[in-house]
């Protein structure tokens, strides 16, 4: 049977759920200290959680890493590209709570809510909200994956109409019109809402520049919850402060997270939550559940069988 | 054909409408000095506005009001009950900004937003926010007539499971189980939002009371979009303070508008939005396009056909 090394933090509960259901897997913890990898870390198979360029050559026999977030640009390194390590990630799991958190988003700003927050603060009653119905608006989903699939279906429900961009622009359910990155730009003058859900790859970086944000509907909100790196936070402020852009909900930024001076904190239209888009999933901890099944798969030597297998050429 | 008192302002493109598609009807415009009532309202027979009591012996000849607006108790009063002048409302046709109003506040609470704007304004990045999922949670809906048809599928379609309440306890689409008021407190404890739909009446002056609130789940939060009269506040600021609730969303407040030195606009757990959940309903002014249906069914005799028709016993 494996080792597997515990890189991320393991509960004594789930480290008895894998021993439950795969009696003979061995744990070696380097949660609390993992340069111990230097003088163990042969021993692993598998690691659980993250392994950075300089470990790598301290785990000659690791075959899988299974990684309890989503965006795993930080595994896809050229040494790990080239040792063929499977990598897995929780994109599924985190997908719901993520979804519930772009529609808080969207009626966050079609409600106006930071108006009301600026009235009672001041004792006023009347806020002078500016609303507009979700029912009947246009969403652009930049990315339709996991999180694309649990998020559009919501939006279908509550009467937003959803174009999806996806890398080869083939239909997905809920979504009247798909397209790819190479034409999206043709379609975003009917935009209220562009979400993005995209990954930080070299295809995507400041993907979503001034020109872009321009060509949205004027008094479009923008919502990013995948990675800052696809945004052009610079380009988004001057949109902003023009008022050509309602407002903006950055789960991630570029840095992340932002430095104490960025004017991101304070920008009255800019509601940052921290990347606490993923908090809130039921079924305990994330990515659990995808790893439990995961294990079972690998130690059964199949390999298709196990979900959320990151792609390293596409990068996610 | 009949004289139409304006009391509410009609604009000059509401009047063209009328005038085509009604040729012959008159109008009095009272919106600028209703004073002018006295010695011209004996030509009305209908009335589109309020019309307060002292104001109804003025109109001898009134038979129809419509209100532009979805509360109607103020029309209520025994000198109109008695001389049994039929009114009509517009509560369908602010029920879509009112169902996304809702829903934008259970998210808002569901997501934990206070807690991000909390740390925004301190320059902190992670907010620790407490966010739970709405699919799989409870709504309460108390009182599920225009605005809760509208609501409830929404909610449905995010996976939130709903308990509707209405006088007699039949089926409700959307909802797994309908209740009574004088049956739903015993279906209390497992409501994760408590939806405030209720007209203000004798029945249900102060219905949900400190034992009401206190049955709800711990955690749970409370949206009131109807009117003030059914919550009572000093038992919402009660248990908010206890930490038994997690918030409250009040549209409307009682009295209303609070008073300046009331704890409502400081209190860190409420939002007030100001009676501003009907703002960013389509199709122009409200209420417009169900007094053109109303009357033209008013002018055939088809009383029974008109929208929206108020019935005095029931208060909406």
């Amino acid at each position: 049977m494996p080792v597997i090394a515990l890189v991320s933090k393991m509960s004594d509960v789930q480290r008895e759920a894998v021993h439950a259901a795969y009696p003979g897997v061995e744990f070696l913890d380097f949660s609390q200290e993992r340069d111990g990898l230097a003088a163990r870390g042969r021993a692993a198979e598998i690691v659980y959680g993250n392994v950075r360029p300089a470990e790598l050559p301290k785990l000659p026999n690791l075959k899988w890493i299974h990684a309890g977030w989503t965006g795993v640009e930080n595994l896809l390194y050229p040494e790990m590209l080239e040792r063929g390590v499977l990598i897995t990630n929780t994109r599924g799991q985190v997908a719901p709570a993520m979804a519930e958190h772009v529609v808080a988003g969207l009626l966050y700003f079609a409600r106006d809510f930071d108006a009301f927050r600026r009235a009672q603060a001041e004792r006023r009653w009347r806020a002078g909200s500016q609303a507009s119905l979700l029912e009947g608006s246009r969403a652009l989903v930049l990315g339709v994956g996991a999180i694309g699939r649990v998020l559009i279906p919501k939006l279908a429900a509550l009467g937003v109409r959803v174009r999806g961009v996806n890398t080869d622009g083939r239909a997905v359910d809920g979504c009247d019109e798909v397209r790819t990155l190479a034409t999206v730009r043709e379609a975003l003058g009917d935009v209220d809402h562009l979400i993005c859900l995209l990954p930080a790859t070299k295809h995507t970086r400041k993907f979503i520049d001034e020109p872009f944000l321009h060509a949205l509907k004027p008094g479009a909100s923008v919502i990013n919850v995948s990675r800052g790196g696809p945004l052009d936070e610079a380009a988004l402020l001057k949109l902003l402060d023009a008022g050509h852009l309602k407002g903006a909900l950055l789960d991630v930024t570029d840095p992340e997270p932002p430095p104490a001076e960025s004017p991101l904190f304070a920008h009255p239209k800019v509601l940052l939550t921290g990347h606490e888009s993923p908090h809130g999933s039921k079924g305990g901890p994330l990515g659990f559940e995808t790893f439990l099944h995961n294990l079972g798969r690998y130690l059964a030597g199949d390999l298709d069988g196990m979900r959320s297998r990151v792609d390293p050429e596409m990068g996610y």
